[in-house]
């Protein structure tokens, strides 16, 4: 085993607290497009049931019937021990805030300012509620049991109808004066690549370069169906590089973990273009960072989402969980 | 007073301990070209003593020089409690690293691999030694006497013969799998700029763009004589705005405290760079993330230091006070 694996290995204390690993939780997911509900006490076999709704306009319907799946599993399976929420942004997660637990400034139709941790605490007034981004609860999902188990300090990355990351550094999600909001870093521009850019407030941000809908934009296919010689991959995975690249700059993660329907890589293929972003991280570090993972073993440094298409919802169970440690 | 300041305010727990703002300490703030020493309980009248040393290409010497200065002092003043070392690097922060304390792979000529903390604790055995990045440690700095005061997530910077930053996530300090190494980030091309940069990795990273030596390569001046209608300041403040605009898209600090020579402005002066990279940085965001310190206020949210250029050693004293508190 490579010097640059073990150190990774041995590198970090865990500060979110695993002692309710096995409590029975209500999780919920609420994307953009659709919101995800599971009630269980872990990923597998351990999610004992899970529901899906659209989310549609209309909070105060799609909140209704959210919580009321989650009362019915309660009479199958018992009571819950608490909830977490993984939610789209932007959110308020200041715990002395009184708007905390608000969606607030979204430009989703219906939904700007809405206290969903409010709402939820009338239905479950007696649980602890954890509350977080939806690639925040992500994050703590992939380090409960995925790909960042034992790891203090890393990124989860969601490429997908938008661009998202939830960070974990000394062991805590990070928040700061709102969360971080990643996916409008500024990126440099590929030589020859005049694509404007699809994000409505900064045109060629990273995720108005590199969504699914600036993919779809540019190729006029959904990522699925591009096939794998076609020239969006190679801005595509170059774009990504240079992202992960400041990334590392910025916070030094151990292991930045890329999930979202785009990192399946259409017709490329996720092991090419995990592999090329890889090679192209490599390139643009050009060996400054003297870190073995770095340079060396980049395959280990960036991966798929140990819980695949789950590290969403699984999230939101690991938000409830910790929550009972830390209410 | 606007609600973005009184929640700047009240956000963030302070993470490091400060029981120990008074005990005496030793500072060594470890630079490429010069190394600064100290002896005192804080900053101005509080800093009894102070020295700096050419650094040299030969740390044995250098650091025989610098040790004996600081035993000197405690002649006078009486025992040191503690040592705060903040080194240029890169260095390991590791503390379960064989090579804890060292600097690195520098390519500064004599002193790649040399341990710096292994050599202090011979002179020093008994006494706790506090070791990071230099702007590690002037982070510290801002945050017990600085600018920082109370806040839990912000960054210092410095631009000058190179270009750091330390980062402070939930009242710590970043290091993650080595530590920050923000200068070297790549950024957005500002049309009709065909600068080729100077760092010798990345060519046009922002260290390459907008250092010291890159302002003196491109002018052919150092920035202090640069005049202040010279295109080189519109360049300047427009890339330093990118980074810090990635920055907060990053870490979302809850302030960015921006130090070094090159924040002087040089005929410019400090207020209008001040300004100037405030606009352009709200230009960048374009109200995408809705608070008001990132919309009205940028000029509480972007500040020079409030250590002055004493950020520096001022850090290495709070780093070894911290020592004392989690040694």
């Amino acid at each position: 085993m490579d010097s640059g694996r073990q150190r990774e290995e041995t590198a970090g204390v865990v500060g979110v607290a695993r002692s309710h690993d096995g409590a029975l939780v209500g999780a919920i997911e609420a994307g953009g497009t659709k919101c995800v509900c599971a009630v269980g006490t872990g990923p597998g076999e351990r999610m004992l049931a899970k529901a899906s709704f659209l989310t549609g306009d209309d909070p105060a319907r799609l909140l209704a019937e959210v919580f009321g799946w989650l009362q019915a599993q309660e009479e199958r399976f018992g009571a819950l021990q608490a909830l977490g929420i993984a939610s789209f942004g932007p959110v308020d997660l200041d715990t002395r805030s009184p708007t905390y637990g608000w969606i607030t400034s979204t430009p989703k139709p219906g939904w700007r300012n809405t206290d969903i941790v409010g709402e939820a605490r009338k239905i479950f007034p007696t649980i602890p509620i954890g509350f977080d981004t939806d690639v925040g609860g992500a994050a703590l999902g992939e380090q409960a049991w995925g790909q960042a188990s034992g790891l203090s300090d890393f990124v989860y990355i969601t490429v997908g109808t938008g661009i998202g990351a939830g960070a974990v550094a000394g062991g805590r999600l990070v928040h700061g004066l709102v969360h971080p909001e990643m996916g409008h870093m500024a990126l440099p521009r590929i030589p020859g690549d005049s694509f404007p850019g699809v994000c409505p407030f900064h045109g060629a941000c990273w995720e108005g370069l590199c969504s699914g809908p600036a993919l779809q934009v540019r190729t006029g296919m959904r990522a699925e169906g591009i096939p794998a010689d076609h020239p969006a991959w190679v801005l595509e995975t170059q774009y990504i590089a240079y992202a992960i690249a400041n990334i590392a700059c910025v916070l030094s993660p151990q292991r930045v973990i890329l999930g979202g329907g785009v990192r399946k890589g259409g017709q490329l293929g996720e092991e090419w273009l995990f592999q090329r972003i890889q090679d192209n991280v490599r390139t643009v570090l050009n060996g400054y960072i003297a870190y073995p993972l770095l340079n060396e073993r980049l395959d280990l440094y960036i991966v798929p989402p140990g819980l695949g298409d789950d590290a969403g919802i699984c999230g939101a169970l690991a938000l409830g969980q910790s929550a009972i440690d830390d209410p």
